[in-house]
């Protein structure tokens, strides 16, 4: 059951199509019934660099990355919405991952053997990423390997044990119109329906 | 002949291998008689969060971000140093991506045909990147899909038009002696030394 959900934005235009995509999941997810904890990183002013005391397993002394923590571990559903930048998330939001998904709560390395994979901590929680690009879906793949699948799919949700995952791209944003603009909010809004059980479904 | 270079670090801790990785590179290019643009972006303060008005082509109000736009321009070598963070650089330095390698000086595109190719203006200039890492090669290669050679070699550079590039990760720090990483940094020297023709050489 999806109680509790992380909604995260980075984009610097607050007329952006990931704003739509962001106030989508927002409705979407309130409508059916769940607790929204809803960031736009931009609007927040998130610092996105780690700190030389946030290498380790010390606590950030950040209080705005301590809140953005103790959601993360509340949520069962994360949502990350973002542009495809250089084939990252704005820095922003890569700050985010630096500073948020830290051991020990979102993973932990065993201290007796230190070559030991990680033990991923968000093993119980689902994850939805929306991205938008002006890159073909050929191009993409073909040429630049598709580094937001590597980047999402397996460098931070599998390191982190998270499996139960799916990513949408909307592209060729530059040249979409209203009526597509439309039809990838109505995706989006079934995607989150369709992710799992909720309170209100 | 490389006569100019930017070379740019990014960690947050001061002792950390990869500000040896600097230091050396700093050297040995000075003693090749390259002019140096040394930036330790923590040591700087540098703001990697890429503002609205510099979501287009209009030039940045940030005095720090113009003064490396500038020194990318005139630099013949490019030279990136960072650890390995989820398959990314740190944010600082994603951020120093996003804000420094903007259209018009480093891509641009066709006013006439939005679907066209950028057109890459880093055609002239050589890179190189030292990364460090904690997986081992198989690991990254085999799960992660090594998405720092994508990201640098095809995401970054590759768009820019620039192709002569080479990256060397060291790997497994955290398992890593002095006499390993004496060893390192002497490659790291070599390395920059037969990169290209330099004044002193």
């Amino acid at each position: 059951m999806i109680k509790t959900a992380s909604v995260i934005l980075a984009h610097p235009y607050k007329k952006s199509f990931n704003h739509a995509i962001f106030d989508t999941s927002v409705k979407t997810l309130t409508d059916l019934g769940v607790h929204v904890c809803a960031h736009d990183l931009y609007e927040e002013s998130f610092n996105p660099v780690l700190t030389t005391e946030e290498l380790g397993k010390q606590p950030t002394k950040d209080p705005l990355v301590s809140k953005y923590v103790q959601e993360l571990i509340e949520s069962d559903l994360l949502i990350f919405i973002h542009p495809n930048w250089w084939g990252q998330p704005p820095a922003i939001l890569a700050g985010y991952v630096d500073r948020v998904i830290r051991p020990p709560h979102a993973y932990d390395f065993d201290p007796n053997d230190s070559s030991a994979a990680p033990w991923g901590k968000l093993t119980e929680k689902g994850a939805l990423v929306f991205n938008t690009s002006n890159t073909d879906a050929a191009r993409e793949t073909g040429y630049f390997h598709d580094p937001l699948e590597s980047l999402w799919g397996r460098c931070v949700f599998g390191f982190c044990g998270l499996e139960n995952y799916s990513r949408r791209m909307f592209r060729i944003i530059s040249e979409s119109d209203d009526a597509q603009r439309k039809g990838w909010l109505a995706e989006t809004a079934e995607i989150i329906k369709n992710f799992g059980d909720y309170p209100k479904k």
